[in-house]
């Protein structure tokens, strides 16, 4: 029998279709294999062909944009929003705009065109994240920004353009809908039971464990990657710290290492029991300005693009779901397709 | 300069990227082209391979569930919802769910295969419409439904898995979370100017007419066709009746030969601009329990699949359009790519 869900923050439904019921091994796969066009834009010693970096971890004495780096952050050549100017709202009828005032940076993750996410050292993966903190450290301090989404596009069906490894960040002068609507869920939450709702999704998949029933992939090292209630796709996957949180960003909002080596852990298994699939990867912060809040828990969202979203979703919001999370985190925890 | 852009009804921000800008032939085009695997589940002579009919468009004496149709509706073999059985809400810890109690229906649009919608002759296509009609009032009298979600998707990128031409609809015990907005939005609205916002918009596009600033594609015969000032993607095309009607359903709801004759019409131009490209629309009506409202209008979204929804977007809700739906409308309203 299919079931309804409800998201329990942003009051989503989803259909959870089991007359559809998928195993891993249903998806049709098109593994992400890189082909190696190099050397690309990203690649070393091609420095001159990105704008001038600015950030990098880079080998002593070397100088910037020249090779000897290991990470290296860009400002996106294509901007979908342009760093200068003032914000300036205006009117037209009934309509509301203003004008696309933003950053769009690109963090390229490693000097080595054909490694992948997953595939990068703990060490190298936690100065990832490590990058992306100090760019939401440093632009935090533009008071024209609201917000910065990081994100990750693996793979062409993900929508990447470029296949050297590469994640991205808009800041914003708007908080995007639908964390908007994550805070009014948590916030309406927070109101009732005086409790964080992500800390309460936490303890209960925590109490099941790894349970039949239960939603949990793996903690380790005060780190939860666990499959949402109500996921909008099979699969999907979300990562948070297991005791409160609400930025990223904060001194004590992540633990690099520790994050690295469970998103890594879950990237590898994704890879092992979905045939490499193309992925997305979005993190959910507090807005800059509110960087402290008792009702928001920033989490990552990890989407491996295995169906095709249509007419019904598009038009509607609600997803239909073949793979019921129970069945998902099954699969995860063991991490090999002959699992469940 | 690239500008951020606010749906008037939900409060949706977009990033119109001019940055990014794209001129019909700057897509890739997959045409959508039928292989003709012939005699598919939906062809004539077929009819014993789906569920028995629940309405069909027959020549005079022929019998249900042989040949002799135009038009056929037919549960969906795999239905994401299962019709039978009573409501059954339920909690699990924080989280809601209930069984998956729906309708789930498939619209054999027409007995050629290889017939596109844009293709069918006038009258035949204001039968389908008509027929979507005659099931939503059917739905309408079941009293565990509360919303009746039409749609279709052409092509495979679109998300068809069957290529015979074929409309679904899905009816929920919940009123969808992108309605649901679209209500609040309007709502919102309507108290305070006493007026629908869609009503709003057209009067402000018809006005703007087909200036070179403006959004309206076609507008004939009560009914009209513009590009949204917010839209999410390329080429998106709302169709609405020009006076206010919040249920398509409705005696005086649509007008079935009018309507056809303006999707026709739009869908012939998308695919003469973009190459046949693959399509989701998605028709908007009021919810069944409320067919009347005020503030509510009904409409089609028409999103011709053009580009790849990414980590950005499903993380945040924004969506990055490259083309400006000024551009978009002025295209449409020539219907040729070298129009603009």
């Amino acid at each position: 029998m299919p079931e309804l869900r409800r998201d329990p923050v942003v009051g989503r439904w989803v259909i959870i279709s089991t007359e559809r019921s998928r195993r891993p091994s249903d998806f049709p796969s098109r593994p992400v294999r890189p082909q190696g066009t190099r050397p690309c834009a990203f690649c070393p010693g091609q420095e001159s062909r990105t704008p001038e970096e600015i950030l990098a971890v880079r080998e002593t004495g070397s100088l910037p944009n020249g090779p000897g780096w290991q990470i290296r952050v860009v400002p996106n050549k294509f901007p979908a929003l342009r760093i200068e100017g003032e914000i300036e709202p205006a009117g037209e009828g009934i309509y509301d705009r203003m004008n696309g005032i933003g950053a769009h940076e690109v963090i390229i993750e490693t000097p080595d065109h054909m490694a992948a996410m997953g595939a990068l050292p703990e060490a190298h993966l936690a100065a990832v994240l490590e990058a992306w903190r100090q760019r939401m450290i440093d632009l935090q301090k533009d008071s024209r920004f609201e917000y910065v989404s990081v994100f990750k596009n693996h793979g062409e069906a993900a929508g990447a353009s470029l296949e050297h490894p590469h994640s991205q960040l808009i800041a914003t002068p708007i908080v995007p809908m639908m964390v908007e609507q994550e805070l009014e869920g948590a916030l309406r939450h927070f109101r009732i039971k005086k409790r964080c709702i992500w800390c309460d999704v936490i303890r209960q998949e925590m109490r099941a464990g790894t349970r039949r029933s239960g939603r949990l992939v793996l903690a380790e090292e005060g780190m939860v990657a666990l499959c949402p209630y109500a996921p909008r796709f099979p699969f999907e996957t979300w990562i948070l710290p297991e005791v409160h949180r609400s930025s990223f960003e904060d001194a004590e909002g992540v633990d690099p290492p520790a994050m690295a080596r469970l998103l890594r852990e879950v990237l590898q298994r994704m890879d092992r029991l979905l045939g490499a699939p193309a992925w997305n990867l979005s993190l959910h912060s507090a807005p800059l300005k509110t960087p402290t809040l008792d009702h928001f828990h920033w989490h990552v969202e990890l989407i491996p693009k295995l169906t095709q979203v249509a007419g019904f979703e598009w038009g509607t919001g609600f997803f239909i779901n073949p793979t019921p999370p129970e069945e998902a985190a099954k699969y995860l925890r063991d991490g090999t397709p002959g699992a469940a």
